[in-house]
């Protein structure tokens, strides 16, 4: 048996998320069903951040065990040519038995996308969030840095989860206006344009990302204060902070693991 | 009796395409539907560019006349509310009774979109045409200029097409690599980028955008000389060009009017 190590990238436009669930087709699930033609019986797959339905990954990292001699770059041809079109394996690579892509990520990244001007591009309905107003991305920045460090992020966390600590370290988070925006969306104009929040943790809680989204766009309207962020993380309590923004806009970006 | 201008962006992916048709839902259709709703009777609209299935728009262009006393700025927000989200009004204008969004036309923009790389980005599927080879685009610029001017463009025309003419002008033509991809696309490697060829013309055959990418393409991979564009215009047969790129990758980008 030897362990590989998958880097995927999808869109989770058509998936109920990335794990396993009887009500419709996951990441997982897919991944399995080809990895399960390939090897002759199951094989069991590990994904390093479980993604909701909805959310996309530019590189999820998954880890398996199989006993079948194919090598790393055949099963990345052999995967593609199983898989969905919206599910792509980008890279193969035979790593050490002992490699668990949850345990071994050390941090991991998620970017978050806001559209933003009046009438909302047809081309980002799946890909963004459409906010219909102005942000003001500044005091969007101030906010972010409020939240860095290492805190208990209970009041952004999904109401209901049930988790040992709510006790997270974010290493570093960004608040940026992009002018590159998709081809086809055409030049960006001062009344488009794209909001992009980036953050890198250690590791998320339950719609931590989104929890924070929706409040950093409370900020960006003008409808809360950079200074509520410290009196909400203190608080604990989900009621405190913003909504949960859509799942749609949310991106897992990469997944770091240690030098070995 | 009032004459509107529509300036329209759709995602076409979902459609059979710009012209009210027996098999499915058109964007015309769409269109004619939200309007007949505020009209009380039934509205024709006119598309200055009849986008085929899977064919995206940036900035169609259509006409119609309407009794109904609606603002412009209100028949905006009214039509955007009735209409799928995968279409969107940009804008609305009163104009001279007698314009007519085809007729009037002095010319129009496509733009085709191309992804090279060895593994498809899967969020742009329904968006551009995945080509998994590299491209030689100073070869596709020289092949391109050759098409520029006026010329005879029957070998570049859908067959079983039944039009008056087939010479059209192609005013300007670009063929030009992309580093500026979908923000979700991630960072534009050496290995993967867009590649775009942008044609105006003061108008257009049916297929001829996506037979001369099809041709460009095939310059590009190092499979035909860029010399061979002048015999295939010359030859007036469909055979002696290329394929026909797929509708994903095609946007009508822009509409230009005389000034009144």
């Amino acid at each position: 048996m030897r362990t590989l190590k998958l880097t995927i990238a999808y869109d989770g436009s058509a998936y109920v998320g990335w794990q396993r669930q009887d009500n419709g087709r996951s990441i997982q699930g897919e991944l399995e069903a080809a990895l399960g033609d390939i090897e002759g019986r199951p094989v069991s797959v590990v994904g390093a951040g479980r993604t909701d339905a909805g959310v996309h990954a530019l590189a999820q990292v998954a880890s398996l065990r199989i006993a079948h001699a194919i090598d790393a770059p055949a099963l990345l041809r052999a995967l593609n040519a199983k898989l969905p079109a919206d599910i792509r394996v980008l890279r193969t690579a035979v790593v050490p038995r002992e490699f668990h892509a949850r345990y071994a990520a050390a941090a991991k990244t998620y970017r978050y996308y806001m559209s933003t001007g009046a009438v909302a591009q047809p081309f980002s309905l799946r890909y963004a969030w459409h906010v219909p107003f102005s942000l003001d991305v500044d005091a969007m920045r101030d906010a972010a840095r409020q939240l860095s460090g290492r805190h208990d992020f209970a009041a952004f966390q999904a109401t209901g989860s049930d988790v040992e600590t709510t006790v997270r370290t974010i290493r570093s988070m960004a608040v940026a206006r992009q002018s590159a925006w998709a081809p086809w969306d055409g030049e960006p104009t001062a009344s488009t344009s794209i909001v992009a929040v980036e953050v890198t943790a250690d590791g998320f809680l339950r719609h931590m990302v989104r929890a924070i989204v929706g409040t950093l766009v409370e900020v960006g309207r003008g409808r809360r204060e950079v200074g509520d962020m410290v009196p909400i993380i203190a608080s604990r309590r989900r009621a405190r902070a913003g909504a949960t923004a859509p799942a749609r806009g949310l991106y897992l970006v990469r997944v770091v693991y240690p030098d070995p």
